[in-house]
């Protein structure tokens, strides 16, 4: 090991964008900022660090064994924001107060997790995401599930399905069968990992009636178009799954109206890692991705243990799954050639300085050599750098 | 105290952006990308978090005092980075290393430092700046002081200033007169803070001629105009010094070529608090701020800490200071009416659906209510979130 090498790694998990790459990102995010804009919704941006307690308030799953912990200088622990939707409930329910309702917010920021990193899964990555606060019938689900597809379609993909799903309709069926909440975390992990071997065992063990135990096992396999839903409603008669079929139909129905129904498609074993959801809940996929590139629902009561009574939903799309999926689909953006290299002979650094500055001033972008070239050697580089034009300035 | 209250505070030195001021910083960073794009500079991305030995390679002064640090999972030590030219650095130094010289590259992102928290200095706060690496000729100097002016232009400033300095011509001075490595740093610590009284007792207590000692202590008197560098060629004989001197007058000349002479005076007691600047040095200010809302200069020899050698100048702005400045200054955008508002009755969802969506086609902003709302409601609602038009949907 060379002796200056440690000092030219970066740590495990992070990621330097190269130009091309964060000109990708940029281009991405400015669509995307554009989109959430047209609909109504207002960027906020929140520190990278939050205490510790305030990322850990609202969210049933404990993130903090994944979180950049570090201490602030009277010692009190914060942590690196693991996610957005704690931050931006945090503004909600404080200097957002007054605000009238519904509250259209969205973010554009990086977050940061212990992770096992992977291709689309980074410590330090980038999200995209927005919260409609205040709001709590099915327009306003359909709303943000609207706005996670026209995202999609800004951003260049094609080729994605929205799948959603209902936490009430899990939840009516778990409820009022005597399990355990350890059973009912046992059931709850094995159907976010999709392990249908493990959900049987499970439910064997608990003390639901077979009827129960059934439905149980078929929830991950209630997936596809309206059917599924006509399939799940056979399967259950209790008040809570019943209804989450009802909120999943007239959310449907909204979407039709939006022109979007042809990207969605229903899975009721969705339940996303996160224990804050309290109604629909979805994820969105693209060919070539193991994971979803967006995901998000509603969380009617996470504002609630920031002391603001208020319904809310909303939706995270990963920056660089969305840039992986349109690389691996060969629909990222071409990188194209900039417009005027301008070099000049010894001596006429002055002129060569007064027509960069013209064409700047049209509007080209323009790169003005720092020392005098020959013309061939102006010529070579004006290609190797990647410039339409030469401008050369001698006699 | 409530019990909830500590969930809802920010950390010391942090801070929300709430809608208006996130969208002037995202038109600010977005007409200073333009800018540095038009100039040829490309963005690139850096982690938030470097290994500490990193950040601490390449730079004379140790900025890990006001580092925030913490540690990966194999308890190696990562700090938040406290800038960006060192993360650049690494970068140019290794994936850029095969990349035709010269490099121009931009970044705009945020940065970490322990600091006494004021109006325009936060502990997390926002940075926008450009490298141009492999190029030691005074035409890089004038470029980059060049691309400062006209970033601060785009950005909306019209009174500001940017001062000249040159370090080369401060050690000149100091050099050969036996003063011990203590003494220069205290002269320069007196440089920084314009203690002249210190600077008196400082040089008084060296074993300087008498002619070094009046000549250091004249050093923070030497700014103006180009009489500025009349002036501090009568007080030098040295080489180094001489050789500064006609250094800045070379990047004078090819700034009026810019066209932007106005914009510049000198100051050779700029000294800037990085020990890593070995040329040229800048600040940029403008009224109503203590402090400059840019800076930066040459450092030829940071790279080669990261075993590259090459020549390299640049700068950075402080986003937060610039947009303290345009607002002091009256000259921060107007927030804007957003577009339409639709609203509707009872039962007119769909319609009212399909309503927004041609209008977002058309490019306009709307915001959709999520309930029916009497036309009184719509109109008031309209008014209250911004809205320059409604439209009803009724009977």
């Amino acid at each position: 090991m060379k002796p200056n090498e440690p000092a030219i790694k970066i740590p495990y998990g992070t990621k330097d964008f190269l130009p091309a790459e964060a000109r990708g990102k940029r281009v991405l995010e400015e669509k995307l900022a554009t989109q959430f804009g047209s609909w109504g919704y207002e960027e906020v941006v929140t520190p990278t660090m939050e205490y510790l307690q305030t990322l850990t308030t609202g969210t049933g799953l404990d993130l903090s064994e994944q979180m950049f912990v570090l201490f602030d200088r009277s010692n009190r622990i914060l942590a690196l924001r693991p996610e957005m939707t704690i931050p931006i409930a945090r503004l909600a329910a404080t200097r957002l107060r007054e605000k009238p309702l519904p509250l259209r917010l969205f973010y554009l920021t990086n977050v940061f997790r212990h992770e096992e990193a992977q291709a689309g899964r980074q410590c330090e990555f980038h999200q995209a995401g927005v919260e409609l606060m205040g709001a709590s019938e099915p327009s306003a689900d359909a709303e943000v599930i609207g706005l996670a597809i026209s995202a999609a379609l800004a951003a260049g993909l094609r080729d994605f399905r929205i799948c959603l799903g209902q936490v009430d309709f899990i939840n009516g069926i778990m409820a009022d069968g005597g399990l355990s909440e350890q059973e009912r975390q046992e059931i709850k992990q094995c159907l976010v990992k999709r392990d249908l071997v493990g959900l049987e065992r499970t439910t064997k063990l608990s003390g639901l009636t077979n009827e129960k135990q059934a439905a149980i096992c078929q929830i991950p396999l209630l997936s596809g178009g309206r059917e599924a839903l006509s399939a799940a409603r056979d399967l259950v008669t209790n008040f809570a799954s019943r209804a989450a079929l009802d909120n999943l139909e007239a959310i449907f129905e909204l979407l039709h109206a939006y022109g979007l129904q042809q990207y969605v498609s229903f899975d009721l074993g969705i339940i996303r890692d996160f224990d804050y959801y309290t109604g629909m809940v979805f994820e969105g996929y693209t060919p070539g991705l193991g994971f979803p590139f967006c995901g998000g629902g509603r969380y009617d009561r996470m504002l609630a243990s920031f002391g603001l009574e208020c319904p809310a939903t909303g939706f995270a799309m990963g920056i660089e799954r969305l840039l992986l999926a349109l690389n691996r689909q060969g629909l990222n953006q071409q990188e194209g050639m900039r417009d005027v290299y301008v070099s000049w002979q010894e001596g006429k650094l002055l002129e060569a300085i007064a027509a960069t500055r013209r064409l700047r001033e049209d509007g080209a972008v323009v790169e003005l050599s720092p020392i005098a070239e020959l013309r061939a050697k102006a010529e070579q580089n004006q290609r190797q750098r990647g410039f339409r034009e030469l401008l050369y300035i001698g006699e």
